[in-house]
């Protein structure tokens, strides 16, 4: 099935990737996570997105999240949802294949953790995604939380 | 595997749902839709959600969105991104087998409608899932948006 032409520019993404993470964050002990993320299409002007990471020691699951990527113009538009009742709407740019997003907007339930804020850097080469997440939360500054490095199956 | 205690109370969900429902709006035509919905779970605290419609005389994708239920303490959580560019974080509670969620948040990207106001109300009788969403969008007050019947497979 052709990509929506809505999101043809965003076709690089496209497949299952895995690999391994490494998590920081002035809360928490630094952690070592695998992770697979998934960026599919049915044919309409967006794009599926669903990730989960798991602890690189036993396995056990850790964060998930889903959502939907747009094109609107030459901006790209990232909706997520997150199981610790997050929301993010994040707003961004493409330059070749690398896809640059704020968070516009955080959103959450009354019971989760106040997130202020969050960069998502993401660069594809060939077969190669890496990432980077800066987050600001819990009173702390915008800074480093995650950067990962996965392989396309 | 054992649905995580802090989500125990959700159990009624689970499982894959289908069957049909009608929309309206005072900005769209009545129209009638097939519908397939999943409450999914990971032994971890939270349901996973997922939900697609397609239209009933050519089947074409209509709408679809992906998020997570959670409860804290009696209240019940619930976060969702659509690909509409829209994100919702709903809370409200749970009597019996009837879930009531009000929207707390309803956000969006630059290119999205603007949804000001939704709310959920989600009946199950055995293997019959019912709902209803009402919706405040582009200057309309709160009314009645969709209404389905699903059976669980």
């Amino acid at each position: 099935m052709r990509v929506h032409p809505a999101v043809e520019a965003l076709g690089f993404l496209l497949g299952t990737w895995s690999g391994t993470g490494r998590g920081r964050y002035p809360t928490v002990a630094p952690f070592a996570y695998r992770e697979e993320v998934a960026f599919s299409h049915a044919g309409r002007p967006f794009l599926s997105y669903r990730q989960e990471t798991f602890a690189e020691d036993d396995g056990r699951p850790l964060h998930a999240e889903v959502g939907y990527l747009r094109c609107a113009g030459r901006a790209v538009e990232l909706v997520v949802a997150q199981p610790t009742g997050l929301v993010e709407v994040d707003e961004g740019t493409l330059e070749g294949t690398t896809l640059s997003l704020s968070s516009r907007l955080v959103g959450r339930t009354s019971s989760a953790k106040a997130v202020d804020q969050v960069r998502r850097t993401v660069r594809v080469d060939g077969d190669v995604l890496t990432y980077r997440l800066e987050m600001a939360a819990v009173g702390h500054r915008l800074g480093l939380h995650l950067e990962a490095e996965l392989r396309r199956a």
